[in-house]
């Protein structure tokens, strides 16, 4: 069974399966957290080359200061290239698994895995939006797998989707939430499968409505990237959406529900616009819990001096 | 008419009528850059304690070295307050009004100021998403009236959107980009008029989805907030979310979205998406305008280093 418990002293190996984009920042993640890596791609020639790029993402963060080796070569050692999955599995605790989006690719890739890697160890996929019980419920492995999906580029972004199928084993799933916390991500746990998860919809939500603005010519794609690099996105890079309107309204959310949900359902002209059901349903008290009210004057200085502070730190850009 | 060639000789006033959170940010920004200030607020006592605000946070910027400036005093002596409309209206070249969000004061509050003002003083609201026509259609000095919609709080935040109604002169909207764009601010131009404007539905979007994700059982508003603010909302604090996803495919925007709408159409069972279309009718051209695709490498060594600096500054927060 996983054990990550001596991480500091054990030898640890991890499998990374594909090794374009994703599965190369993969690599740096778990490089610099001490782990050996096997990196498996059935093409001849294109492991290497993933090497070559990760050798250069190294160089860069060395650079900036954030490896804790001088050596790059203490990194790149410990990358194990290979052609055969068998091999690349062989002891490795974890298998991560960045192959194309495409569902009958995972499907038939996920069987490989699972047939070739020793039992309990998770096999978790870095798809961002297919949800496991679409490409692993026909595998005897079915219970070590699920979803880890990191944000591009991963190893520069702390949040991962963790998100088990119906027949995930929970064991299974806080092995992986521990690895993902050892190698210094944030794992967003989510409670059940919905496609597209968290990530995407958040993301495909507000995308939909910009490729509308621009389809309405209410305004060009760069004042409505502005909107967001220039506006919205700043507090966002600290503070997410709900935080931020719970500070936007002396009550916290609820005033803020109960002030803007019209403006909102007149804006899309959608009258399932429900906040304020979901708001009474637990959503006020969870954030009153974790921002209480009568804190409101210290998270609304903090708010702003870490506006301030991000102001001056792009202004040096 | 508006003048603001001379902007570093001349002395120069603006009217703020309502000074809640917005009219004080306002305030800063136009002190800032060197206006006089006249705060009106109708109700007795109002505008004094407005001023204390407008103090403690010209502090809190000095702390942060921000302001030009040695001495408050410097500020401070420029804020005129007043309970009369006429006098604070009196000299000003620029009304900015931050009344309440509410349709019916709105429509009575810009007939007042309108009334008050001298011809061709453009007068703009801060409504974040009542349109002018909504409210100025009925007065004399329809043409002088549109939207400055800021984002809280304006004085650390640069994005302004600016929106005329379609009954607004050219000239005035172009001097109201001026002015914004003189007091350090970032103008989004709006070629027409759309309920909530940019930012609010984009915010919106976003918004309804995250409340769906909690209505559903799907995750905590901690960890949604956590997909942003450790997630998507890193590269979104310095590129929009047109030009990550531009990047996030080797072919550009016209790769990602033939790679990926399918999955956003899936995700959310919405036929209607239809992003290719827009994407061949002129955002592609835009996007590939803004951002070749020869300088791809360029761009995304760029995007990286934002993001290792980002990181470096959130790990010294």
């Amino acid at each position: 069974m996983l054990s990550i418990k001596d991480e500091n002293k054990q030898k640890k190996k991890v499998a990374l399966i594909g090794c374009g984009l994703i599965g190369q920042s993969w690599a740096i993640c778990f490089l610099s957290a001490g782990f050996d890596v096997s990196l498996f791609d059935p093409v001849k020639g294109v492991t290497k080359k993933a090497k070559e790029k990760i050798k250069a993402k190294l160089s860069d963060l060395q650079n900036y200061g954030l490896l804790k080796n001088k050596n790059i070569s203490d990194y790149l050692d410990r990358i194990h290239l290979t052609q055969d999955l068998l091999h690349a599995v062989e002891g490795s605790i974890y298998v991560q698994e960045s192959g194309p989006e495409d569902l009958d690719i995972k499907k038939e890739l996920t069987k490989r895995i699972d047939a070739a890697t020793p039992d309990n160890i998770p096999i978790a996929s870095s798809t961002s939006g297919i949800p496991t019980s679409l490409y692993a419920s026909d595998i005897p492995g079915q219970y070590r797998c699920l979803v880890a999906h990191p944000i591009h580029p991963p190893h520069l972004i702390q949040a991962v989707e963790i998100v088990p199928a119906p027949f995930t084993n929970e064991t299974i799933t806080q092995a992986v939430k521990k690895i993902i916390t050892a190698i210094g991500k944030e794992p967003l746990a989510l409670k059940k499968e919905i496609p597209g998860f968290v990530v995407n919809r958040l993301q495909g939500a507000l995308l939909n409505e910009a490729f509308n603005l621009v389809k309405e010519g209410i305004s060009s794609a760069e004042d409505i990237d502005k909107a967001i690099s220039e506006g919205l996105g700043l507090r966002w890079s600290f503070m997410g959406p709900f935080q931020t309107i719970h500070l936007n309204a002396p009550e916290g959310i609820a005033g803020y529900v109960k002030r803007y949900e019209k403006m909102y359902r007149d804006i899309f002209n959608k009258t399932d616009i429900e906040w304020s059901s979901v708001v009474n349903l637990g959503l006020e008290e969870e954030l009153i819990k974790l921002y209480p009210l009568s804190e409101r004057e210290k998270q609304e200085r903090e708010r702003d001096n870490k506006l301030t502070k991000l102001t001056l730190h792009k202004m040096k850009l």
